[in-house]
Parts: C-alpha cells; sequence; structure tokens
C-alpha cells in the first residue's frame, strides 16, 4: 500500500526566497512539532517494512522540489559539515559532497586549521573554512577567548544554512567538543536542523541536553554507537527482539528526536512510528557510507522543512527515509559495476543517476 | 594437479566479531604454528611451477571471503601500513588503496607529519595519522620521549588491525627506524602479522631479531633487498641455480617467517615447500607494484588466518600467493590497453576486476 502516492502533487512547490531564512526555520519547527496523528504501527515487522519500502520512493518523489529557472543560488539548500582535524579529512568531505551530488546548490566544511588545505584539495567545489582548534594548538589561558571566536566565525553564517550536519571526521578533542558544543547550542537557538554523526554522537551521549527535546534533530547512530545510547539513556542493553519498540523509547526519552538506526535495515523513530528502510544494498562494507547518509540525511530533510509536503507526518523522518533510501540505491549501483572494489567515491558517483532514477529532473 | 579444488567450500565461513580481535588473532598464530606436514617438493622446477600456479586461482577462490549482508563495517579487514616520510609519499598510498581496492573495509596509514597531507590528498578514503617523526624535527634530548609518544599513537589502534605492512616509503632516518622497530615489537606482542617490505627491509636485515621466530612475519625483498639478508644471514651469495633450497634455507634461518621473493617467478617459502608463482604480468617495470603487493598479501593473509581455510597449510603462505598472483594478473590487465605507458595507478584500477574475474563478489 502506497500511502504517500497522492501527495506528489506537492512537487510543484515554489521554495520560499532566501532572504526569509529565519522564518522559514521557525516554521521547519512549528511543521515538526505540529504535525498530526500518526497511522498505527502494524504489529507484525514484515508488513511495517513492506509498507515503507513502498513509501521511500515516493517519499523522494515528494520531497524533491522541481528544479524550476526561476529559482536563485541557495534556493535548493546550503548545508554546512562541522567536521574535519588533524587525523580526519574524509569523512567530512565525504558527507559535504554528497549533499552537492544530491543536488544542494552550497556546501560549506567547518573544519582545523590543519584539516582544511586537504580538503579544498578534494574538491573545487566546497567551501572550506578552516576556523577550528584542537588543543594542541591553543594555550590553556587562550582557551575561553579561541572558543568565542570560532563560534562567532560559524555563528556569522548560521542564518543561512538550512542544515547542519555535525560529526564526520571531527575527531574526540576535548576542547574541539566544547566549542561544538556552543556551535550545536547556536544553530538549535536559530532552529536549524542539526544531523549528528560520528564522534558528535560521542559528544551528545555524554550531553544528552544538547539534543533533548530538540524536534529539528537527527542522530544516526551505527550499532556501537546505537549501544552507548541505549545504555545511557535506557539504562538497558540493546534488545533486538523488540527493536522498534526500544528505538522509539529511546527517541522518546530523547524528547522526540529523531534517530535513524543503521543496519541492515535502517530502522528510524522520532518516539512514534517507526520507520524502517530496508532496500538492498550491497555486502560491502567500506568505511565511509556513514558520511554519505549524514550529507544525503540534511538535504532531504531541509527540502522536506520548507513546504508542507505532507502534513500529517513529520518532515525530519521523511528527509531520513529519503536519505536512507538514496544511499542505498546509489551502493547497489555501485556494487553492480564495482564489486568488491566498490569504495565511497564510487557510491557518491552514482548518488546523482540513482535520484535521477527516481525523480527525474525533466 | 590442483590440490585445493576440494576446499572451495570453505568460502562459506563466517567471520568472528570484531569484540574478539585479540582472540582471532591469538588463533592466527595458532594456525600458523599447528599447520600440518606439507606435500615435498617435486625436484623438477618446472613441475613445481606448474603445480603451483594451477593451485594460486584455487587458493584465492578458497581464502576470499563471501560477501554476506549481515557482516558490518570492518568484518572484511582492517589494514595499516607504517610508511611515508618527507621524500615518500606515493608508496604508502600505492599499499593501502590496494588493499582497500582488493575488498578491506578500512585502511590507515601511520607516516610523518609531512607526509601526512600529501597521502591524505591523494584519496579521502584512507585514515592518515600523522604521528611518526623524522631526525631532523626533534631534538637529541627530547628523542626518548618523542619515541614513546610515537610508539602509543600507534599502539592504541594496535587491536584493532588485521595485518601491518611496515616499509612502503618510510625512508631510512635513524629515529624513525627506532620508532618503528619499536611498534614492530608491539604488533608482535599483540599478534598482528606483519608484511615487511621496503625499507622495514633494510631495518630488519640490521635487526634480524625484530622478526627472528614469527610465523606472521612476510618479508618480501626484491633482487637487491634479497641479496643482502643472504649475505647477511647464509653469509654467501645469491645462487640461482639452487634458489628453491636457498630461499628455504633462508627462511628457516630466520625461524620459519615467510619469505616472498619477488622475481621474474615469485617464490614463497617459510622454510618448508617453496611455492612459485609464475602467472605472466607485464615486462613494464614501473615503481610502485612492490607496494601493491604488499597491501594485496596484506588482506589475503589476514582472510587466509581469519578461518581453517586449509588445515595442512600455512595461511600466511596462502596469502603470498594470493597476493602475488592477483597483482600479476592486474599488471597484465593494465598492460593490454596502457602499453609501455603503464603506470602503478593504472594497475590499481585493475585490481577490482582481476579478483572478480577470479572469485566473483555475486
Amino acid at each position: 500500500m502506497n500511502q504517500f502516492a497522492p501527495l506528489s502533487i506537492a512537487r510543484n512547490y515554489s521554495f520560499a526566497s532566501s532572504t526569509v531564512a529565519v522564518l522559514r526555520r521557525q516554521s521547519f519547527l512549528i511543521r515538526a512539532l505540529g504535525r498530526g496523528i500518526h497511522h498505527k504501527v502494524d504489529s507484525t515487522i514484515g508488513s511495517i517494512m513492506q509498507e515503507t519500502e513502498a513509501d521511500a520512493v515516493s517519499i523522494i518523489r515528494a520531497i524533491t522540489p522541481t528544479l524550476d529557472p526561476t529559482r536563485h543560488k541557495g534556493q535548493a539548500g546550503r548545508i554546512a559539515v562541522i567536521g574535519g582535524c588533524r587525523e580526519y579529512t574524509g569523512a567530512p568531505y565525504f558527507a559535504a559532497i554528497s549533499a552537492l551530488k544530491i543536488g544542494a546548490d552550497l556546501s560549506h566544511v567547518f573544519c582545523t586549521k590543519d584539516a582544511a588545505p586537504i580538503i579544498k584539495s578534494y574538491s573545487p567545489e566546497l567551501i572550506v573554512h578552516p576556523v577550528l582548534e584542537e588543543s594542541y594548538s591553543v594555550r590553556e589561558e587562550e582557551r575561553k577567548q579561541v572558543s568565542v571566536k570560532v563560534v562567532a566565525e560559524v555563528d556569522k553564517w548560521m542564518e543561512r544554512f538550512d542544515c547542519l550536519v555535525v560529526g564526520p571526521g571531527l575527531g574526540r578533542d576535548p576542547f574541539l567538543l566544547d566549542c561544538v558544543s556552543e556551535i550545536m547550542k547556536h544553530a538549535r537557538h536559530s532552529n536549524v536542523p542539526i544531523v549528528v554523526d560520528g564522534d558528535a554522537l560521542f559528544l551528545v551521549t555524554n550531553n544528552l541536553d544538547l539534543v533533548h527535546g530538540y524536534p529539528l534533530a537527527v542522530l544516526t547512530p551505527n550499532v556501537n554507537e546505537y549501544k552507548r545510547l541505549v545504555q545511557k539513556v535506557l539504562k538497558c542493553e540493546v534488545d533486538d527482539a523488540d527493536a522498534h519498540g526500544q528505538l522509539s523509547s529511546l527517541a522518546k526519552q530523547i524528547g522526540g528526536v529523531t534517530i535513524l538506526r543503521k543496519g541492515r535495515s535502517d530502522l528510524i523513530s522520532d518516539g512514534d512510528l517507526v520507520n524502517s528502510v530496508s532496500i538492498y544494498g550491497s555486502p560491502r562494507r567500506c568505511g565511509g557510507q556513514g558520511d554519505i547518509l549524514s550529507g544525503s540525511v540534511a538535504v532531504f530533510l531541509s527540502w522536506a522543512h520548507r513546504d508542507s509536503v505532507a502534513a500529517d507526518r513529520n518532515p525530519t523522518i521523511l528527509g531520513c527515509i529519503a536519505g536512507s533510501a538514496l544511499l542505498r540505491k546509489a551502493v547497489s549501483l555501485a556494487f553492480e559495476t564495482r564489486k568488491r572494489a566498490t569504495l565511497t567515491t564510487d557510491i557518491i558517483e552514482c548518488l546523482g543517476r540513482s535520484l535521477e532514477d527516481i525523480s527525474p529532473a525533466r
């Protein structure tokens, strides 16, 4: 059953002007909070999966905006990735370039000074800001002042962003994570949606207040990150016999944030309905696929929030379903030709064709 | 005669969880030590070569794991390359990216601070740690302290690795080589297999205790490196009339390490049987092919050690045969189209197709 098909007419909605970014994001929040009553979850997992699988393609069609010659740069989405440190540079690149390949107009990366030249070298398409600092480069007595400066550097751009992805390649430097906590508070204050991945999940698991009760937050834990979240929040172990119930409880306990639990099937919940996306991807598990997912979810959720695509469904959930399904389709396409040699860059190259197959640009 | 064919059923073995990395590597060691009696070497070189050539394809098929959707990231192998200094950056990149292209999930490089940004810039797929130090950047009185720090930086990752490749682009800085000696001792203590190549062969030839008696060590000398090893260990010159006997003696003298002697035919021995791989590659001898070989051997030997693929054969030997044969096939494919212009990157691009031809991913 495809509940979503009648909504495909919503594709022709027009974007609000970028000059009303603040108002637009306030309406993101209102929509996320004020959504209607969800359909009841069928008690058999099989039927939920079937239902959601049918849904994913329609959701992508409904939330992907029509390309309209009257639109100008930025209106198809401005994404920012907060991540990239001395050790990790691939992850933020993967997230940011994926956002562009799916159709965002602009993709920024805020990373450390060491990481910036390298991330810039991967692609001239990204706008890379060398603003974050790690402990080793900041003296103890300067930290307060440097932190204020770092947060201000990101904050001056904040109003322009439709979504932040926090975490890919962030590392675990305590001073850097303190600055990122402040950036997340500012994003939340400006009602900018936040996708929390990688090392930012480590940060959030230890500081749940950063996202608690924020309906525009998405957490994207893998198997180990999910385990730590469950232990911390629900004070128990992961129970796969009650995967749906436990995920729903977890999201509810964190005040209705959306959780995308990555796995063989991706499970998505904001504390109410549990959606699953189990389109077959590939058995290849090269590192970096999670970074594509975070960039993909960021684009789709910012599109889903832009207009009332489905009045009775949380646009954050819709963004997660679309992001997960598109990644899986791209993974499957890449694997068809590359097989065991499939790398993350090969999958990224398939994002465009995957979206075109589902929702042609015309 | 294909002795190995009946073992192809072993392809469907399942992987142990990554949480039991320590136990798994202890079992690597037990399997390497506890193997049964080898088949006798035929006294005519011709028949040995014929026998081993038939073997190589079956060995690749037997040790390449089935791609299984229930597996998660890391279970198809985590490789680390120790190499890359101010002068050399290509070699560690070639080794690390080759491991990914063959099917490892994660590939790390530990190199000097100068080399890291460049190696990172070659590919966002690698995780590059700028942790090694050369003499010129460390004052005499700081050396002890810096060495401890460098070794600790690698050591905190050690348990996660299925194999180290030590040597590509390492250089010969004495302080750096001292640190690498310590890293090798730690790897050995953790039962992590080590492929020793390039400048690490220089190090090992002068410090045989680093690998003596370690059955999880592989040395991959080229003609000159082999000559120095023979002179040092056997106190004589290379005798090509008794190539097999001399190689076997050399491996035995170093306590049963595996030696892969690169040449027109690659000869492989752990002091007992001598295997040869002489699948035709190409007459092109561009630099960098040895780096592909070390990455390739690392992946296959970690796969061969994961489960009892062939109870009566040393998995380290099987990994060497598979790595050598796959490189030769990729070289041959690349040369078909690129001819004199064939470069190492062209060969790397052919690794995936070469493996797919032998062991389709399905």
